[in-house]
């Protein structure tokens, strides 16, 4: 009863995802593999025990010893391969973004809908992060009272070249929304973007940036994206409730006393802070495909809602006013939360 | 060469800094005592070895055994009370605020400008807390690059029923506008003022609030104030720069393993937090006056911008707008900057 | 190429351990199981997909669809077991104790030494533990000189009432030892034990102990072991450089301020503490044998070192002395170290 | 009704504290002083604004002007100058040691028994500090129950040359010892002393040293010293109840990120470490002697017992063995505990 798996883009991400499947996680196996490169695909391929390579996402599809699909390829691709995956009634894992505009999310929504149960998952890791899920659990207890303010601290050593402006929303902070819409089961409803004094490390980026978001019941979000901050990978994140706050810890295993400094590491980058939550969300997205479920986890709905808040995002970035989140009604499909904090791990 | 002090205004603070000058720090004595109260003024006097009780804060100040005075009086009655002591030639120590206006706070700095040199010392006491001249000394140091944020959080488990819904800007937030600009070296340029979801234990107030303000160069300031919070009395703040950042620490001075938490305790209210800084103050605008030199410590010009501030801020709440600040131009009198960070102590 | 684990011992840490290998690492498969009790052994095998129950260790140690052996059962059983394992061929993973004496022991090291390579493993999970890596990260990095001293802190909020007052030594201490020969890469040389004042939750245990322990290049280690502490299972330990010190940091995930307090959460018990400690011992195990060697992790001569400690400490805590610890000369298939930290992750 | 205080010994410390008197605490004025180094005495003199300088410790001491007494010069004249006092009836603060021996510590307890009033206060200034009183506070709470052992760390970042192997013991540990008696409420009863590993930093001392000390009731209590391990100076404490534990917290009072660490900073030495303990031991005892009290802070008692842990100490050291403590019978004078944690402050 191993699930087979197809991957879909098999670059950096698409190759650190068959390493766990293969060695890490069990219950999976990687059957086959396409990329828009076939010489990576191949090679890929050359390293798994039993995997064939297809010429194109959707015959990789359709093969029937393909179970199960993962995209990872490049953006603008997902939708339609999401869409295929669906048609031929597979679960599919789809890296974020879900698809690159809102009309192209609600196409998917609107699929699955009409399929009439969830196959869809969307690589919001975070929720699958050990630490989000004791916050999570913190605020679920009641012990801080209601929350009313969400403070998101997002902040990376750097960024490449590639890096534009808007990236600061679409790539770097739809974490932070997700995440908050998450944490605090509601839809985020208005937005301001406001640039910081900018980071002369930065180039021409307006970094950093402070988000001011409201959710649909007034509970008001800063979210501060660093990305040329250097000095390490940090996630922060403390809700202020009615009676108290929770805030995510500083993670380093290890105090160091040395040169007059007691200090602790932040981690280097989002994949050695993220690691475990990679595994965990894998580990269970294989457990619910095997149960039946399709899809446990993050869902095209919450692919949608981070799609139409980094669209505002971005309207907010460009003219400085606070721009309103409209989102579709939501269909019933999606009315069970997609995932509960899971017991102590 | 003890220095002789006039206290008007024996209430709650007027009496605890009356205790502190007797008995804590060095070199003061309180020989001249007045309150709206008289009864309470002599019932304070009783208290002390030889201090005459005056039945007007003008008669104190023109009192020639008084060297200096120190005004805790109820604020509409601070200028008056600076003012002559401004024409008496006195050092004066004023708690916040300067002045209820900034027009008044104008008045005050024209007859110093007037006088030729400093006599006035407002009562901005966190300038003189331990942490947050640690937090300016690795700001000056450029361990952090340059400041591009900065986060301060204001935290009251409760504020009394005349609490009303301005006093979260003139009186709570007041502060964290002075240390902000002492902490980065300049004024503050514009503010808005954005209310979250209200905490039901706040009653009619908008708690908490987030404060979004621009310094003249630019650097982002957002500042929280929870003054319904129940957990404690919690200052919090954190400088984002170039390169890295640096907060005010947790300041409990005990960790406790108990009942599956390790923990440490958060003040429970300011005086319990800042009663080392209000020692400190008081000890060091001792020797500035002992020395001639009239106040080095947060001067008028500081409580006429935190007025002004605050009046921005004011109409910011009301009016849900980006309101600009604006301040007269600084006279030479205040070129120098008031304070600097002193050695570790 | 799935390995093929038979597991003798289905008790609970038996069926952790099923649990893990079915559902959460790669690369196993259990196809074996034993128990002393039939009944536990079946039930549990009708929750496997294809998983023969065995009427003794030996028949599952022969039948020739188990690749490799898991040895859960009680521990004056581990001896048989291993050494049939070894006259098997097949490798083997042993929860510690290895054997209940040294001289046991002996007898698995002389055959794995006959054998010629490698095939054993015993079960000390905190060389697996992210905290403990990176503490031994440190310390081979130099960062804080050659270490000088080194405490540990064992700390259970209660035990079983079969518990003994040996078994603070040979089943609580026995990690600190393990870890200790571990982290610092040296046999442990003497051992003296010393009660404290006796925890009147402890009943008629000598509860808590200190255990001084001297490495043979004179490090001196201080092992406290508290096991009626209540307040939760916490696991300390600081190493004191020439210059300087590392130690294990607090672990919660979260810091909550609430009611006074700042705090974060202590874990319940051992399993929760260590649970993705076993899970990448396993799957390191899995990799190994896999790739034909057999075991990279503590082996016979560590399981043996250990015993030989455990007898000096329960003869040191009879007699009040200093016991020095004795060992037999290392044979050269352990020269080199079972293990080395690995990349952060 | 200022305390009028001479100064015997001008150096280093006596100069601290004289300025301590002079511009810190309020109360006192230091009106006579007296050197060893008759120019020292003169220049320190020549600083103060009304101060005699006298040529003997035993004329300063005899000064009807002088009220109190301040002994900070070389240990083996202590005796001496505080038998005086006594003999003068007037109330002495001494540094430690209170003598060199524990038959001239009796010498002083029997005089001040015949004087029939506590006059003498020795100057362990550990009592006095804020995160030890918060941590006697805990356990006097009861909050992690009855204390079963105690963890005690002394670092000191190098030591003087002239630094020799005893003065772990009589100069570093005996802070630890004093601090042990007055945590836990009760008498050392045996200590022994193990030498760890070497320090190369250190020379030909001993050092790091582990004493293992036993109480009255049969707390254990272990005490790291590290005097050459350069990454600061660093106290630390920990004291393991029934159902918890309380430690001193790091202190730094500032977080920063940077360079891959979250780091807060060390004290340099002893005097950044407890200079706050400083000027609050002295303004109480100016209070209590104010208040014809005496003393009320460590007694001559406190000061004998500390003499006597330390000589069994350095027996302990020399022979490998544990030594008993014996102290003779204690004068009911001292009987009423010596100090009481204050209110958080």
């Amino acid at each position: 009863m191993t699930l087979r798996v197809g991957v879909i883009g098999t670059g950096m991400i698409g190759q650190d995802h068959i390493r766990r499947l293969t060695h890490v996680v069990s219950g999976a196996e990687v059957v086959a593999v396409n990329d828009a490169d076939g010489d990576v695909a191949r090679q890929v391929a050359a390293g798994l025990k039993n995997a064939t390579v297809h010429a194109t996402g959707e015959n990789l599809i359709a093969d029937p010893a393909v179970d199960a699909v993962i995209v990872c390829s490049w953006g603008p691709t997902h939708e339609a391969f999401v869409l295929a995956s669906i048609a031929a009634g597979k679960p599919v894992f789809c890296e974020k973004p879900l698809a690159t505009t809102p009309e192209a999310c609600r196409n998917i929504i609107d699929a699955e809908v009409a399929h009439g149960s969830r196959l869809v998952q969307v690589g919001f890791m975070r929720r699958y992060d050990a630490a989000y899920r004791a916050l999570k659990a913190v605020i679920d207890s009641g012990e801080i009272g209601a929350p009313l303010m969400y403070s998101s601290g997002h902040r990376n050593p750097s960024v490449p070249a590639h890096y534009t402006k808007d990236m600061a929303i679409v790539d770097t902070a739809v974490h932070d929304f997700d995440v908050t819409r998450w944490l605090l089961g509601e839809e985020l409803a208005a937005i301001r973007v406001i640039a910081a004094k900018p980071n002369s490390l930065g180039g021409d980026l307006q970094d950093p940036l402070l988000m001011v978001v409201e959710t649909e019941s007034g509970v008001l979000v800063n979210v501060e994206t660093s990305v040329n901050i250097r000095y390490g990978y940090d996630i922060r994140g403390e809700v202020i409730g009615e009676t108290g706050t929770a805030a995510l810890a500083d993670r380093g295993p290890v105090v160091v006393r040395s040169g007059n400094r007691v200090s602790s590491s932040v981690p280097e980058d989002w994949r050695q802070r993220f690691i475990a939550a990679y595994d965990v969300e894998f580990q269970e997205w294989i457990a619910a495909v095997a149960a039946g479920e399709g899809a446990t986890g993050p869902s095209a709905w919450d692919g949608y809602a981070a799609q139409v808040v980094c669209d505002a995002g971005v309207a907010a970035l460009y003219s400085g006013d606070r721009v309103v989140i409209e989102l579709v009604d939501k269909p019933a499909l999606y009315a069970r939360p997609s995932e509960r904090p899971k017991g102590s791990r």
